[in-house]
C-alpha cells in the first residue's frame, strides 16, 4: 500500500540537514498519515568534500545539478540552498522537469513568484513555500487551503524576529544600539542588520502574504516600509504613555478592490493580539468576512522550525498530488494600487515647539485644516519647550503627511515631527503621559 | 475540467443555512482552488413547512433521511443538526454509505469517535470536524496536516468563549453573578450556563484536540475538569496581585508515553501568549519538538465562523480525495492515562489563617514535608487573620493536595485553602501584592 516517493534536496546546510534527520525520523509518522514514504536520495551541494555533522548516505551528495533534474524517479525537491542566483533557475528547471518544488526562500519567491508559479500551473505540479514565511506557523497553508472562501481583507504581520526581539528589549529600558548588540551577540541579528532593522525582509514576507491573501501578485517593490532604526527611547515612552507598544507591523489592506501593503514602526493597542508578541516571535492576523480574525503565532525563523515547515509542504504535496489542489498559482486577479496617501488609520504625533501662548492653536490649526480630528492631545513641558503627544483619530495617511508638512514649517516648530501608525481595531487608546 | 460536487446538509438551521449560503456565493472561489464545484442538493429538516430566512430551492429540503443516504450522486455531507440521537447513527449510515462526512458536532465525536472513525477508515472516506473545536480556527487541520513530524507533547487551550468573557468582565470590577447575567444578555450564555460555567464544554474539545494531538483516544470520560463557578473577586485580584490573569485553561500533557487532560480555572503569566486573550475569543498553543510553540486564536463560535469550518473541510475534503491522505483515524496508539497526582505545575494557594506567632512555620513545615517548594510568599492580615498567598516551584498535583490536606486540619486554618495551577512558561511570575 506505501508508495516510495524519493526526495532531493537543493542545498545541504543547516536547513537541508535538519530536513534529511527529520525525515528519515519520521518516515513512520508521515507514512501513517499520508501512505507515502519519503526519503533523500540526493542533495546538491558544492563541495563534496566539506566536513558534516550529519553526514548522509553514499551517494546522495551531488554537485551535478542534472542529477536532481533528469532523475525521472525524484517526484519532490526542496531548496533550501537560498540566494537567487543559480537558485531561481534551478526551481524553473525543475518545475518545468514536472517536479513538485518546495522553497524556503523568501526573496525568490517575492522577486520571481509570476514566473515560477506560471511554469508549475503549465506543468501541474505545485510550488509550495511555507517556510519563506514565519518559519513553521503554517499561514500560508491556512490561507490557502482553510481559508478559500473567507475573502481577507486584511493582513497584519509581526514578520521580523530580528526587529521584534530588539524592540522587547528596548521596552526593558535598552537603548537600540545596546538591543542591536545583544541580538547580534545571541545570533537573532547578523553583523551587518540592514536587511532586517531597515524593514526589507519584512517587506519581502508581507509581499508574499498580500500575494495569497488577495489573489493579486505584490512584489517587494510594491511595498512601502521603513525600519526600526530611528526609534528612540522616547518612543517607548511614547507607547507607555499610550497604553501600546512599539512593533515593527506589516499591514496589507484590501479596499475596494485596491491593495496597499507597508511596514511601520506602529503604536500597538496593548489589549491588541499583535501587542503580546515578545522576543524573537512571529504573528500574523487575517482580518476576513466570515472568520473576523484568526490570530497566529510562534517562533518566526530557526533551522529545525524551518525544516519542519518544509517537511509540512512535502507532506501536503503527497496528500493532494492528483486532485487538481493547489497546482494553481494563487494570483488570479490584478488588482490596482491603491494610492499611499489615501491609506486611513489612526496616528500617534510627536511634535516639540516653542513653549509660548498660541502655539497650541497654530498646530491645532493645520490638523483641522487637513481633515485630522484629534482624539487625545497630552502637553508637557522640557526645558522651555513644550511637546505635543497626539493620537489622531483615523485620518487619511495624505492628510497626516500634509498636516505634519504645514506643522514643520511653522515658525514655532523644533525639529521634526514624529508620526506613528496606530494598531488598535478597539477604538482609539488611551494618553495617559503624565 | 470542472468536477460537479453534489453535497448534502443534516440541518438546515443557523449554521445549516449559513452554508448553503455561503457555498453559493463562493462556488466559483471553490471551484478556482480545487478544480471542483460544490453545490448542495439536499438537506434534511423536521419540518418542510417552517418559515426559513433563506428559501433553498425546490426540492433540496426533504424529511427523509434515506433520501440522502441512499443518493449515490452525494459524495460529501455536512452534519449541522448537532445532538447525539439520531445524528450519531445517521452519521454512521452515511459513512457506511462510502459519503464522506463533515461535522460541527463536538459532543459526538468527543464520545462516539472511535465508532465513526472505524467506520470511515472501512469506507476509505474521510471524516473531519473542524468545526467541533474552536469554530474557523484550523486547528485540527494544522495538527493533522502541518504538524505531523511535530511530536506535540503539550496543548494549552482557552476552548470556551462563554467562561472567558465572564472572567475578562471579572477583571474590570463585575462580579461573577453580574459577568454571567452580561454574558447572557449577549448570547454568549445560555439561559442554563452549566454546560459552559462547570468546564464541559470545554472538556469535551480537550478531549478532542488530545485524540488528535497524541493520536490516541481521549474521551469526554478522560478528562479531569473543573469551572469558573467558584471564581470570585478575590481571585481576580489575587491574579492581579502576581501580575497574572485568571483564565479557564485546557492542558493536555504528554509525559513519558502518558497522557493527563484537565481543565482548571489558571492563573496565566501576564506575558504569556494565552493571557492575552480576551472577551468570547479562544486560543489553543501547541508545544512540539520542531516548532516549540504554535498559537492560534480567534472567536470560538458564531454560525458564520463555524459555517466558514465546515466550508474548509469540504475543501479539504475535494482536495485530498483518492490520495489516502487523512483517510484514517487520527488515533494510531493506545496511551496510558498519567495518574492524576503525577501532573508537575507551579500552583498558586491561598490559604487563611488566625493571626498568630507560629503559624506561617507550620503552614511551611506541612508544605515542606510533601516537597512542595515555595518561590513566593505575602501574608496580609485582614480582621485579626492572616491571608497567606503563595506561588510555589513546580511540584506535583498529588503533593499540593496533600499538602493543602494537612494544612486544613491545622486547628489555626480558617475555611478551606484555595489553590489554583500557574500557567506560565517562563519561570514562576511575580507577586507584588500590596
Amino acid at each position: 500500500m506505501s508508495v516510495d516517493v524519493p526526495v532531493a534536496l537543493l542545498g545541504y546546510g543547516t536547513v537541508g540537514s535538519a530536513v534529511a534527520r527529520l525525515l528519515a525520523e519520521s518516515a513512520d509518522d508521515i507514512e501513517r498519515v499520508t501512505g507515502h514514504r519519503l526519503r533523500v536520495v540526493r542533495a546538491l551541494v558544492r563541495d563534496l568534500d566539506k566536513e558534516r555533522v550529519l553526514r548522509p548516505s553514499d551517494g546522495v551528495l551531488t554537485t551535478k545539478f542534472a542529477d536532481i533534474r533528469d532523475d525521472a524517479s525524484i517526484a519532490v525537491v526542496a531548496e533550501v540552498m537560498g540566494g537567487l542566483d543559480p537558485t531561481g533557475d534551478h526551481v524553473l528547471d525543475l518545475l518545468r522537469a514536472g517536479k513538485a518544488v518546495i522553497t524556503a526562500n523568501k526573496q525568490l519567491v517575492a522577486r520571481r513568484g509570476a514566473e515560477l508559479f506560471e511554469a508549475a500551473s503549465a506543468a501541474g505540479v505545485q510550488l509550495r513555500f511555507e517556510a519563506s514565511v514565519c518559519a513553521a506557523i503554517p499561514v500560508i497553508k491556512i490561507l490557502r487551503e482553510a481559508l478559500v472562501i473567507t475573502n481577507v481583507h486584511r493582513v497584519l504581520g509581526i514578520v521580523n524576529g530580528t526587529t521584534n526581539y530588539i524592540l522587547t528589549q528596548m521596552e526593558s529600558g535598552e537603548t537600540y544600539a545596546g538591543a542591536l548588540r545583544d541580538a547580534q551577540e545571541r545570533g537573532y541579528a547578523e553583523e551587518n542588520p540592514t536587511e532586517d532593522v531597515s524593514g526589507a525582509d519584512a517587506a519581502a514576507k508581507m509581499a508574499i502574504l498580500a500575494t495569497v491573501a488577495f489573489g493579486s501578485r505584490v512584489t517587494i517593490d510594491d511595498v512601502d516600509y521603513r525600519g526600526i532604526e530611528e526609534i528612540t527611547t522616547e518612543h517607548i515612552a511614547a507607547a507607555r504613555a499610550t497604553d501600546t507598544v512599539v512593533r515593527l507591523v506589516g499591514t496589507a489592506t484590501l479596499i475596494e478592490g485596491r491593495v496597499d501593503v507597508r511596514v511601520r514602526p506602529s503604536l500597538v493597542d496593548r489589549h491588541h493580539p499583535l501587542a503580546s508578541i515578545e522576543g524573537a516571535f512571529n504573528a500574523v492576523m487575517l482580518q476576513g468576512d466570515a472568520i473576523r480574525e484568526i490570530t497566529l503565532s510562534g517562533p518566526g525563523a530557526g533551522g529545525i522550525e524551518t525544516a519542519s515547515a518544509v517537511i509540512a509542504d512535502m507532506v501536503s504535496v503527497v496528500g493532494t498530488t492528483g486532485t487538481g489542489f493547489l497546482e494553481n498559482d494563487a494570483c488570479w486577479r490584478t488588482l490596482e494600487r491603491l494610492p499611499p496617501g489615501d491609506l486611513r488609520s489612526p496616528f500617534y504625533l510627536h511634535i516639540v515647539v516653542d513653549d509660548r501662548s498660541g502655539v497650541l492653536a497654530h498646530v491645532a490649526e493645520r490638523l483641522a485644516a487637513h481633515d485630522v480630528s484629534v482624539a487625545r492631545l497630552i502637553q508637557h513641558q522640557i526645558n522651555g519647550t513644550a511637546g505635543l503627544h497626539i493620537v489622531t483619530h483615523e485620518a487619511r495617511w495624505g492628510s497626516i503627511v500634509e498636516a505634519l508638512a504645514a506643522i514643520a514649517n511653522l515658525p514655532e516648530t523644533q525639529g521634526h515631527p514624529t508620526v506613528l501608525p496606530v494598531i488598535s481595531d478597539r477604538g482609539v487608546p488611551g494618553l495617559g503621559w503624565t
